[in-house]
């Protein structure tokens, strides 16, 4: 590939990128509902790594609860839930780290299929946690039915997004009321400035 | 300008706003507080924009409240108040809308000056608000001492920053035991996936 050519994709995929976190700030700033936002995420990372399969699971008590995909039949939603102590979500869910297979992701030993999932036959995996307030509260994870050798971009990305994902998740916990006052509120914000200058 | 060097300047800029929002992003997926926060936005913004002044207001009841800030003197924060009929900024807070002046900014007949900031002197003004759950709960100010046509790069840097801001000030708003309860909270999930399927 000539110069010109590999420095113009560069800029197109970096674009693609500032793009992609400006939607998900948009959707941040809105009043949509947390399952709205998490299927737009989902799509957004879909088209971004041009995945087979994309799922996010959200910490409930000490169980992963399958949120939102892509591709994983309606039913599954809120019924696949996984241990910490299950499968490669778990592991990154404990670990508090990234994941990336590039091939053979279903022979790890850390493997843990559903039957209910199609993904479970995929060769590659990318799995980020989705953190709030520095506390896992989630994972999203990206798969290709094909190997695929995921990018510093998509590893970059899959973390950011997963740490937009962890704030939108207590926003969304946050009831009407709440919000209301923390919109209003006049306390902690003087609090604050003079904890700043104190 | 060879169109090369044009290419390479567009990449070099494109990866700065990304690597930006990356960086706002860790923070906001920490446990900083809120000031420390808005102190490295501003720092941040201050890089990107080589501007010679920032300034966050953030909404306290109905008036906007200095509340960080490159260059306004320590005791101007939490000390520099508009009511939302004052000024530029107020402006901005009330039409929900990016203003961007290349010069003479201070002959605007919507201006009003604080005898306590320099910024009062600037040519160049650019401001976004600052959002949360589609309400206005702030404003964000960059100004240049010089004329300077601002581009809509830099627009819609601080627009993303704007709403990046408001969600941050909702989540410092919210105690430490409402962010543990969100965090292991099992009711609300629940009924988000029984939403999405119903």
């Amino acid at each position: 590939m000539s110069k010109w050519k590999d420095l113009e994709q560069r800029l197109a995929r970096t674009e693609q990128q500032l793009r992609l976190f400006q939607r998900i700030s948009r959707l941040m700033a809105s009043e949509a509902t947390l399952q709205h936002v998490l299927n737009s995420i989902v799509r957004l990372i879909q088209e971004f790594t041009v995945c087979d399969s994309c799922l996010v699971y959200l910490l409930e008590g000490k169980e992963l609860v399958l949120c939102a995909s892509n591709d994983a039949p309606e039913h599954t939603l809120g019924r696949v839930r996984l241990s910490l102590n299950e499968g490669l979500t778990g592991w990154v869910a404990r670990e508090r780290r990234l994941l990336a297979i590039s091939q053979d992701a279903y022979s790890d030993p850390r493997f843990k299929t559903f039957s209910e999932l199609e993904s479970d036959t995929f060769e590659a995996f990318l799995s980020a946690p989705v953190m709030a307030r520095s506390k896992v509260v989630g994972v999203i994870n990206v798969q290709h039915r094909e190997t695929h050798a995921y990018t510093g971009d998509e590893m970059e990305l899959l973390t950011t997004v997963g740490e937009q994902v962890g704030c939108l998740l207590l926003l969304a916990r946050m009831d009407k009321a709440m919000i209301e006052r923390a919109v209003s509120l006049e306390s902690v914000l003087a609090g604050t400035v003079a904890a700043a200058r104190g």
